[in-house]
């Protein structure tokens, strides 16, 4: 079944919104195991969108609308859906109850443009809208289905949930699921995981194998159709083995999840503690952690030394050593990280000084890292990194790299 | 001037991210006064991608393209626009040079597939990417001009404000400019804030007033079309006059700026210099402030007091206090924007500490939030704040707060 979606809206042309119901839809058809081939937006202009609605017509198999159901003189879609098929407007008197009432209800008259709310296209499946006034509908010509649906999102979810679902759901062939694992990575690009993978990629069929890049990480997803979720997750296990085979060691996580929860999740699991000495991050690995509900439990707190001064005095890292090493240095973030760890009474400690840029710092370069895993019971562990990027990617890749170190070195404990 | 905005990717489609590029490009045209007509979002297909060319071809002035400039074998919108105009695809030496020398300097081999990202199209006018590898680029022919910009917001709105946006400019006819201030407002909401200035809203025509709400923040963008500059400044300056007469102690900021630049920038402008002791806001506060480069000469650094060990030892506040008012207090706040400042050793002090929720925290319910100033020579001022939203909505407008604050309390220095 080939599908695309139509937002209608003048105000998405001039970027006042950006269009959400498309992504929303997208998951939603996605799940139905429905691929969307093309999403379209169109501004409140009937000859646009006629030209719109019959292209569809002629490649889709389904084509979802959303907006241009409301009072206004700028909604048109079911007018203009019902001009292409050549089809009546009826008035849905569940709908024309409801809005009647709702105007009652308050003691303000309603005014006339409030009645089109309550047209639908005749013969059409109607959708209510129990959190708005302009009902969905659906309806399927010439091999073409129709579905109309509000534009407001707190209208259209609802709805899309409760019916629009369903009903898509009964058009479909009842055999096929569709069933996907994701796996992600970290300390890889995606341009070299591909690389690693290539013959897989360009193999693929079922599963299939998307790649995605976002924040500096890459994740995998490995979707599968089959008769049951068991059958695709029959189909997806051996080539997720084969890529933990090949690239395995960039996995951090797999499934709808992120370095810092899988990080404090994996101090909750081994019940240890953890506090930070940020110097370059300045905050944002502290950040992280608390940003995932529960880190109470496992974050003390921690120190953001951004001066030498408070390296110092704070965390009593000696004037010589930052005098000859400097703080962008391996013995600092040692130091940093042991100090850090004893002053805060916590398992681990972790320390993370570099040189975020744009200038470069004690002679160094931009993007000159060092971080410190200090754990209770183990030789402290500092990696050097060399990071590229603007400021803020190199402290947002320093913090993750940060996390992943420490959950490679939570393994050995 | 007709234009088109075509997303390439089929992570899109299937909804794993929504389009907000053609919502940012389409806020620029808009501001140019060109007319964006369509967005499309087509996959990564070859067959289809040529297809929605040769109809924006035909239809459009403009087409601006985002997506499908990287490394993989799924990109490839230059291609394909390269096989609509029958032209070639040449190096940009600039860019290959750029792409060799960020894979030399962090001693790893660059793939093959990175080659293809220094590809433009022969004689286009080519925008660098000053946050990634793939350069934007653009051409004319046939009357339609085709510009491809790269997928990553990261590099596609620096791009937009630097390059696109005069190359645009220089395509437009010189009879009129178009010309905007902004003006950033903090601690009210949009429709708040829509509703003091309905009447101005409802009346506009030149200058237009545009409320954009994000991240806890809303700007008005005051845009006038004229002459020249300076007329059209003429024209925005009543109407600025006007909105600061009415809710002009909400104004933070103008222009295309942070609360945390305005923030950072006037503590270096006066000279003074900054510590933060954070409880609930885990680090977002010291991150916030510490993203602005220049940050160091006015932060010295902070403590990210998450348990109440740490507020105990590291910043001194009494068992006592804690055990009869709670770290969730007035008195709390007070003790450690004092302690912050005294330890730190700096002009002023900031504390924050509340309930971020999910869960209540003392017995005191989620958004409630202290936040001591403390400044030297100035009484210690300290806010209570009842906020609303996600966990991740408390801490970032609790921060932003702060700074807020903070600004307003150095005004009376």
């Amino acid at each position: 079944m080939k599908a695309e979606i139509i937002a209608v809206g003048t105000e998405l042309l001039l970027g006042q919104i950006a269009n959400t119901n498309a992504q929303f839809l997208s998951q939603k058809l996605a799940e139905l195991g429905i691929n969307v081939y093309f999403h379209t937006v169109v501004g409140d202009n009937y000859e646009r969108l006629l030209f719109v609605i019959r292209q569809a017509a002629a490649r889709s198999d389904l084509v979802i609308f959303t907006g241009g159901l409301g009072p206004t003189q700028d909604d048109m879609t079911k007018e203009t859906v019902a001009a292409h098929l050549a089809v009546s407007l009826v008035t849905d008197h569940a709908a024309m109850e409801k809005i009647a009432s709702f105007y009652a209800q308050r003691g303000i008259t309603m005014s006339e443009n409030n009645r089109k709310q309550a047209l639908v296209l005749e013969n059409s499946t109607v959708f209510p809208n129990d959190h708005g006034m302009a009902p969905g509908m659906a309806v399927t010509h010439d091999g073409t289905t129709y579905v109309l649906l509000p534009g407001p999102p707190s209208e259209l979810y609802p709805m899309v949930d409760r019916y629009v679902i369903p009903y898509l759901t009964s058009l479909l062939p009842a055999k096929q699921v569709f069933h996907s694992r994701v796996l992600r990575f970290f300390g890889i690009g995606e341009s070299a995981l591909e690389e690693r993978l290539l013959d897989l990629i360009e193999r693929q069929s079922n599963p299939t194998i998307a790649p995605y890049a976002k924040e500096f990480e890459v994740t995998l997803r490995l979707t599968a159709r089959a008769e049951s979720v068991e059958k695709a997750e029959a189909l997806i296990s051996p080539v997720e083995a084969e890529i933990k085979h090949r690239v395995g060691e960039y996995v951090y996580g797999e499934g709808e999840t992120s370095l810092h929860e899988v990080f404090v999740n994996r101090l909750l699991q081994q019940q240890v503690t953890v506090s930070c000495a940020e110097s370059c991050t300045g905050g944002s690995l502290a950040a992280a952690i608390t940003s995932v509900p529960g880190s109470s439990a496992v974050f003390r707190g921690g120190i953001v030394c951004y001066s030498n001064e408070v390296k110092q005095h704070l965390l009593h890292v000696s004037p010589s050593l930052l005098q000859t090493d400097g703080a962008v240095s391996e013995s600092a973030a040692r130091e940093l990280a042991e100090q850090v760890r004893l002053i805060c009474g916590t398992t681990v400690g972790i320390s993370v000084t570099g040189v975020a840029g744009p200038a470069p710092l004690e002679g160094k370069p931009v993007g000159l890292v060092y971080i410190g895993i200090a754990v209770e019971g183990l030789p402290t562990l500092v990696k050097q990194l060399k990071l590229a990027g603007r400021r803020q990617a190199i402290i947002g890749r320093a913090a993750k790299f940060a996390m992943f170190y420490a959950l490679q070195r939570l393994k050995e404990r």
